[in-house]
């Protein structure tokens, strides 16, 4: 398995009869694009130096280079941003890198394009990356070198806000297009097979010292420390991404209207309410105000909220993912499509804020089966029980810590011959699937993953 | 003025031959709607105990509250959200409040807007408030009494994320629906009056011992305390709100792309660029992407950065605010005011934060005239050096404060022949106009100003 990651999964109690939810896990071996692959050689030893130890070097260190070396070093952002040079390398030689990728994909209505996506996205990923891989590899070195101008106006304003190109900027667009290629393919490859159901899909994307995690749809990624737990991404689901959902209602209103209101209320409305006052929001709202009720009102909701997940148009659970192209509404034949989005919320941590690097400090990337019934800090109990009762020198004790995770979240028969947790709740009743990813190895590949992994985790 | 804050104001260096920046002050007296206001009394003297001294109850003493009294004291949800209930005051008496309201409107384009939206907008706030007053007052007092359960689920979760009712929650949707509802009284007037140019709107609303600013547009409010200088608003700008407007004009795809191109590059194209590769985002994208530049990337970009302000369209600085509805390109006739938006962003912020509530803390609201020049480190400074030359008895200082303010934003001529700032810089060419209000006195509302003051400050 790449870096020593543990992976498990198990199948829902009786939902389906195969695993809708899909993995994939991958040594990305990156090449700029347009230089001849078979000459492709080591990085420059600056390159290779600056990514391999970027989080040991502190700032006092890089402040040892003197200014000469520093000009030298740094290009001229026309030179960098220059993507039709044919090589910008001082020796000639072809930047070469590698990163570690993990993906999880969260079927629906059959597994058709949580499979393509496992086998596919990570080679849209790759491509958008050879794209531009000299001018990572370099923006990232200025930027280790200079930490204080570049870094440091990021870090000041909204961290999203890449206004100056830097190299993670160029790495988060190269995931939010692979997410749009993705879902393009799946909706061509319909025109000809069958491609079954959608799929939420995360990934996260261990690079020049740093995790990305890209994410649409409600898995969910969550970093665990000795001493830290803290999620590296967003869960979308109907509830919470009302406001977009409903300012597409809002104009597609004509095809809406007349099944659904897009309005949320405080709660549920009967004919008893009509003429009675209300509070209401709307896409444009975070607070609430006040309405009185009419005809138009007890229509069913955009997104409701009655069950025990939030579900938009009465039909689908989840906001974003691949696929689903052809999805209606059984009633009404009302496109769920266009309400669905691709595009990945990207995340950054950077393994240079943590104080140490050891075998204790874990990223665990899960489907929703996990999450729906254990929380942030029961998970991360897990994981730290587990670490401690596991051997330092088992290369296998992260799938031990993965298996666990999974265990605990389907929980057992044994007593209640009902699947139940071990405090008595109910057991997750989805598929679940587990990554628990050890930074350190998947910052620092070890050796013998020099070439892209077979894939092993898609059925 | 209202609480004794300090207002100054100073027209542009020859742009327009009328000052298009307004203002308004006022004491709002709230009485819930639906209660004949000729017997509305003041409010139970629980209520008004838990406004007025809020900032000085510290968590401990809520605490001395004995359980039965906490019971007695707080209704039900379902009570408290039945806005259908004649009255549910203990004892009958009609609830009444104050709330200190401050505003700036800056026009363009003419003052016809922003004179109308000084004069009504906080008209439809008042009357979003009288609807609810009685709601948010008992939540108010429910969530000082147990601050654990409501405020501490709120604080966790995103800031912005009401999906418990709450009295922030019923202001914030007041102050959302008042912003729509001044916007589609200037559409209507314009049906039979000339109503000129639009203009973009500040707000902040004193109330509950809490700061309310809505803000749409590129007025700000920037909070100074002794040891503190925090912005209490987001400047919205074309360049700001580019994915915002990236998607308006996706979605209009066929009228805008004859004329220009959505896409943001990383540098200026000309000819020479055709067939090259080039940098891009689109509007679902933070990061950056390749693409091959064709001729269709040659148009006008929607967002032109080229300009000392940013401009959408090739038109206008600015993307939220009020009126502009018949506003339209010079060359081809595409309709602006679908891209600009009047919904406001409204951020919270609690004065029980504040170690001290003396004669320092104050709030700065002010168009851009003044932030264009100034940094919030120099206008905080500038603040804190005229506090410490003034005499604390002195009603008028804060006026005198904010006099220096706009002499510092204006400069001088007198060395140069120019409007100069006093380091050198090019001083600002816009109307700028600003508020300095101390919190101490918009929070606990002198005794004197029991009902809405006239307003003063619309030329």
């Amino acid at each position: 398995m790449v870096a020593y990651a543990g992976y498990a999964e198990v199948i829902n109690a009786g939902k389906s009869i195969e695993n809708e939810d899909m993995a994939a896990a991958k040594v990305l071996t990156l090449i700029q694009q347009g230089y001849d692959a078979e000459k492709a050689v080591e990085l420059p030893e600056s390159s290779r130096r600056s990514i391999q130890s970027a989080r040991e070097r502190s700032t006092s260190e890089v402040r040892k280079f003197t200014q000469k070396e520093v000009m030298k070093r740094i290009k001229s952002d026309e030179d960098l941003l220059d993507l039709n040079m044919s090589s910008s390398s001082d020796d000639g030689s072809k930047p070469k890198a590698q990163a570690a990728y993990f993906g999880i994909f969260d079927g629906h209505a059959g597994s058709g394009a949580a499979i393509m996506s496992a086998n596919r996205l990570h080679e849209y990923i790759k491509n958008r990356l050879n794209e531009l891989l000299e001018t990572i590899l370099h923006l990232y070195e200025q930027e280790s070198i200079r930490p204080s101008s570049i870094n440091g106006e990021l870090k000041r304003g909204n961290s999203k806000n890449y206004d100056t190109i830097t190299a993670d900027s160029l790495i988060v667009g190269a995931l939010e297009m692979a997410f749009c290629e993705m879902d393009e393919q799946i909706a061509a490859e319909k025109q000809f097979v069958k491609v079954f159901g959608g799929c939420a899909a995360i990934v996260a994307l261990f690079f020049i010292g740093k995790i990305f995690v890209a994410n649409a749809g409600d898995c969910r990624a969550l970093l665990i420390t000795p001493n830290k737990v803290q999620p590296l991404s967003t869960d979308f689901n109907p509830a919470n991404e009302r406001k977009r959902l409903q300012y597409l209602a809002y104009r597609s209103h004509d095809s809406i209207s007349p099944h659904f209101t897009r309005l949320e209320y405080n709660r549920f409305l009967t004919k008893r309410d009509l003429n009675r006052k209300i509070l209401f929001r709307d896409w444009y709202m975070d607070g609430w105000a006040t309405k009185t009720v009419r005809e138009s009102d007890l229509k069913p909701p955009l997104i409701s909220t009655r069950c025990k997940k939030p579900r938009l148009l009465n039909t689908i659970g989840v906001s974003r993912g691949f696929g689903d192209h052809h999805l209606m509404t059984a009633d009404d034949r009302i496109p769920i499509k266009p309400f669905l989005c691709p595009f990945p919320e990207v995340q950054i941590f950077d393994t240079k804020e943590l104080e140490s690097l050891t075998d204790q400090e874990v990223l665990v990337l899960a489907s929703d089966g996990l999450w729906d019934v254990l929380s942030n800090d029961e998970v991360a109990d897990i994981v730290r029980n587990s670490l401690a009762n596991t051997d330092q020198e088992d290369c296998a004790r992260y799938t031990l810590v993965a298996q666990e995770l999974v265990v605990a979240a389907r929980g057992d028969t044994l007593e209640t011959y009902k699947w139940r947790l071990a405090n008595g709740g109910m057991a997750s009743q989805d598929d679940i699937s587990v990554f628990v990813i050890p930074l350190k190895f998947a910052i620092n590949l070890p050796k013998n993953e020099d070439d892209d992994d077979e894939e092993l985790l898609v059925c």
